[in-house]
């Protein structure tokens, strides 16, 4: 496998070059797709089986749609890898998730091809039919194609746009990319529902047997007869509107396989003039044409770089996440009470033992945070103890059911937030930086924010039996950082070192590297002090009381500026009569781009070097 | 009609006295609590429409369950009155919305009865399965039962609720309470759906018949034997598999005329042994027996105090929501670009004349606040301007679609936020408290928050064209407060008085009480200045710099402390070298309580008074 040189895809510089070619030379080209997509992923990163799922699909959509005039709204948009290359991209998927380069999902500034930003999961069919009812508005053509797949399915929001596309009347098509792997199996009705209609391949040539049965044979016995063209009979109407998507108003077409070019060419034709909103079911096989993607989907749905040989990750150290999975596995050992919730993230947020070893307390509810927090509120009337381990940018998901169906009603539920902070090549719609201000304001929640792994464990325990409300344990992707020696721990707060100068007040993994600063600013004669919050909800008074004396106070955040814990400290100070300077080091009013977590605390001056240049003053 | 004495709901301390009554007895009660109903709503305002529609069914389902060993879930809780009559609250029931009376919605601090809290829609599956899951890993008996609204059902989170549990074997019944007129006739294929199978009362009847002749008639004509009989077949399927509901694992049973109490009583039993959960399916009437909230339930949804006789309500001033209407309205009609779309709020966000004058342009999405938000974004991609009007508290649950598809792609979307500060008798679930801290966090969103109309109207025209990005506008609930004369109009800030004692900032509503106390503190001698926010984010430097020579600066704030413009305010006095006292009042930490608006203003110090009180030194 090489970047070198392909027959087909080289000479694709945009969609019409596609169009030149035949179908069987279109099935090399996807050969040569997943070759540099493999070989891309193995050394980037990035989302290998959705992509390597959706090749041939790609493919077809640009043979058969005309892009730009056509849009393609890709949901979640982990696929978008081969639609980059089909799109002048080619060139630069070297650089894809690297700072500066393109980008693993969709972006409007990137290209003309790309017709909405995505990331999180299940927006794609509400943000396509905007577009599709601004263009009937406008008076423009154009078809407007969202794809999304079946684990997006189990979200609210995509249901949300079925229900109001359902009716629309012009150009609109929904894909359903059905690849059967992204969602556990026991992962809800509409997962099973799908199996259902998957495993009927005869279901259009079934339909039309019927029809014309009903339509044009005399010879029926009667009751049969009757019953059947009875217009108040369901069974007359159960022909015509025979899935759950014809129910809410879509024409459905399917199932097509969706490795085969053919097929896929013949139904995107057969459904791409259809005045009524289509539905078109199309079944993939996640990680297609990859021996260890095939044989895990799951393992290698977003990777680190990887050798191509083995399937084998290049680092493979212990996270938060796996020690998170740990610490929960031994408290629930004990206490019956413990309950695990995923959306859909066992893997990622380190719950699959968890899931073996307590079955019955275990509960993925698919993409669905808002369900996930509300069916944890109900739990938790119930005297059991939910812990939703989540990531922090899909928390931002359930804001209304944190305030509304927790802490309004003072149920006590732990919310694991897990890839808190800067989270790196996924860019700004994966990093963990409005969870601390997201929470901040909703009343009587308590936020821990530890930096260690023996700091997670004390903090578990202290969320789940020292609180009754709302509490929220975040930690960073990743593994341990530096440890230094010499720490005074206080309740819920520590200190490190004894200069007098200034005072640096920091949480969570910053601490590492304002630990790290402290040494190098000894060197040059700056003496200061370090004040680490373990607890930053409410914020320790005695951690504020500590640094009143100061007279230079300096706060690292990791997380937004304002609403975060750096700007509320200040205010503490400011009660007390704070007479120093005020110094406050967070992310302003931005989104961060992608890059690794070093590039990207770099640019902020959160890491060492940062603190050590806002502390030279002489 | 009075609140005098009934002769059988007198007698109704519990559930179980309802049990002693016969079914003729039972439809005399239902008179009796209609007539009850409508007079406490007439003088203490509420929601009327819901709960005369759930009169026999509410009964009913306490008649065939045994709660609180059972549990009743209502989605939304508007509907709960008749619930609050029959479990020992009749006597409280005149004192409901009052502060410190019982609550228009389910409270778990407030009877055993009430499983869950709740407001916001959507939410009871969820809950209700929480509390069936945890009932049965404790190994605990009675049926959990969620009761939800065919309006609550276009809520995706309703959706991720039935699609988790669809596949729950113990003891857990949905009653869909399909009143037809929660939803506009546009709102979405689901309520399409529902007018599909509700009109065929012989649903029930001819699946037995069909099942009948599949599998006990031989004298069938063999091709269609065949397909009916054919494992495979699609048709066989939806013979046994007729609805949505069958299709997502639940056992539907309906439709049932929910104002018959024998038919009611008979599905409740029928009903409540199933192992499979159940979607009972009853048919209700908003408003049923009040005939002026049966011609028009919409408008006696939610209501203020009103004439029994005249059904008039007793006043009716112009608010912010109607001139918000007129406003939107007149920009329309001079730029084709302007969309307005409402959460099934049309009425309550002043839409009303914007739906009729520019049908095409007007969005009605369901109760969908996510896929509005979404949807306004794929609009906005579009060139169009979409104005999302929205309750403060409703907006709560798009906060991750404002984040991650709006403002992390730079769209310019305009969120008209009805109803932001106290709301009054609705309680903790209705204030409008948070969405200042829920936006402040998000990069370059932009905030006002005007306190006159016309002030309305300049900054809805500054959104509209002087921002490209995410915009909010913010207005309370209610009409025009006092407008001094003598106000000082800078760019977006403003400047009353000139006392150099001290310097009170404020935004909002809360401008008119400082205005009024400004007044009475000038007779005390102390002379102070008020500035007025206009845009609260950005702040505005200059008003920052106005405040930051004053010896003593006082900030008020009509929402939540942490996370607020106040806090802020501190940080950027405190970045300019600010050395003189700050004091913040704003609402700390806690959810405000039911009362009326200013009754809540009082307590937590933002009338005049409050505000004189704290300026008052001498």
């Amino acid at each position: 496998m090489s970047m070198s040189s392909y027959e087909y895809l080289d000479k694709i510089n945009s969609p019409s070059d596609l169009k030149k070619l035949s179908v069987g030379e279109l099935e090399i080209l996807c050969g040569e797709i997943r070759d540099m997509l493999i070989s891309t992923v193995s050394q980037n990163g990035g989302h290998l089986s959705p992509n390597l799922g959706t090749v041939e699909l790609t493919v077809a959509m640009h043979y058969v749609y005309d892009t730009p005039n056509d849009k393609f709204i890709w949901d979640v948009g982990h696929q978008s890898y081969t639609h980059k290359l089909l799109t002048g991209r080619r060139d630069k998927l070297s650089t894809i998730r690297k700072k500066g380069g393109i980008s693993g999902f969709p972006k409007r500034n990137e290209s003309e091809y790309d017709a909405f930003n995505v990331g999180h999961s299940s927006t794609s069919i509400s943000a396509a039919y905007g577009i599709a009812r601004a263009r009937a508005i406008k008076g423009e053509k154009g078809r407007t194609v969202a794809i999304i797949g079946d684990g997006a399915l189990t979200g609210g929001l995509a249901y949300e746009g079925l229900n109001n596309a359902g009716r629309f009347d012009k150009n609109f098509t929904v894909i359903l990319n059905d690849n059967k792997m992204s969602i556990s199996r026991n992962v809800g009705s509409i997962a099973q529902y799908l199996t259902h209609i998957r495993i009927r391949p005869g279901y259009i040539k079934t339909k039309k047997i019927v029809e014309k049965i009903l339509l044009h044979t005399p010879v029926i016995g009667n009751p049969i007869r009757k019953l059947l063209l009875n217009s108040k009979s369901k069974l007359r109407v159960s022909v015509y509107r025979n899935t759950i998507f014809e129910d809410l108003g879509f024409v459905y077409y399917g199932p097509v396989d969706g490795h085969d070019l053919n097929k896929l060419i013949h139904a995107l034709n057969a459904t791409k003039n259809v005045k009524e909103p289509v539905l078109l079911h199309v079944v993939t096989k996640k990680g297609k044409g990859y021996q260890y993607a095939e044989q895990d989907p799951k393992s290698f749905h977003g990777v680190p770089s990887f050798d191509i040989e083995s399937g084998e990750p290049y680092s493979n150290s212990k996270g938060f996440s796996a020690h998170f999975g740990d610490v929960l596995c031994d408290i629930a050992k004990n206490d019956e009470r413990i309950c695990a919730i995923t959306a859909a993230m066992k893997l990622g947020t380190g719950l699959n033992a968890f899931s073996r070893n307590y079955k019955e307390r275990f509960f993925d509810v698919g993409i669905a945070e808002e369900h996930a927090v509300t069916f944890a509120a109900g739990i938790a009337t119930e005297g059991m103890i939910p812990v939703f381990a989540v990531y922090s940018s899909f928390l931002q998901r359930a804001y209304d059911q944190i305030v509304h169906d927790a802490a309004a009603q003072s149920l006590h539920i732990v919310l694991a937030v897990d890839r808190a902070g800067i989270v790196g090549e996924d860019g700004e719609t994966h990093q963990g930086v409005f969870d601390v201000a997201m929470l901040n304001s909703i009343p009587n929640v308590t936020i821990f924010s530890p930096c260690y792994f023996d700091e997670l464990s004390e903090v578990m325990n202290k969320a789940i039996y020292e609180c009754d409300n709302v509490v929220a344990v975040r930690y960073p992707r990743g593994g341990e950082p530096y440890k230094p020696s010499g720490m005074q721990n206080h309740d819920s707060y520590s200190i490190l070192g004894d200069g007098k100068d200034a005072l640096i007040v920091t949480y969570g993994r910053t601490y590492a590297y304002a630990a790290q600063a402290l040494e190098i600013l000894k060197s040059k004669n700056n003496n200061v002090t370090v004040l680490k919050l373990n607890r930053i909800r409410p914020i320790p008074n005695e951690a504020v009381d500590f640094a009143v004396d100061f007279k230079k106070v300096y706060f690292f955040e990791e997380g937004m500026e304002t609403g975060g814990i750096g700007e509320l400290f200040c205010y503490e100070l400011q009660k007390r009569g704070f007479s120093g300077s005020y110094d406050l080091t967070a992310i302003k009013n931005k989104f961060v781009c992608q890059s690794t977590v070093n590039e990207a605390l770099e640019e902020l001056n959160l890491d060492c070097c940062g603190i050590v240049n806002k502390l030279t003053w002489n």
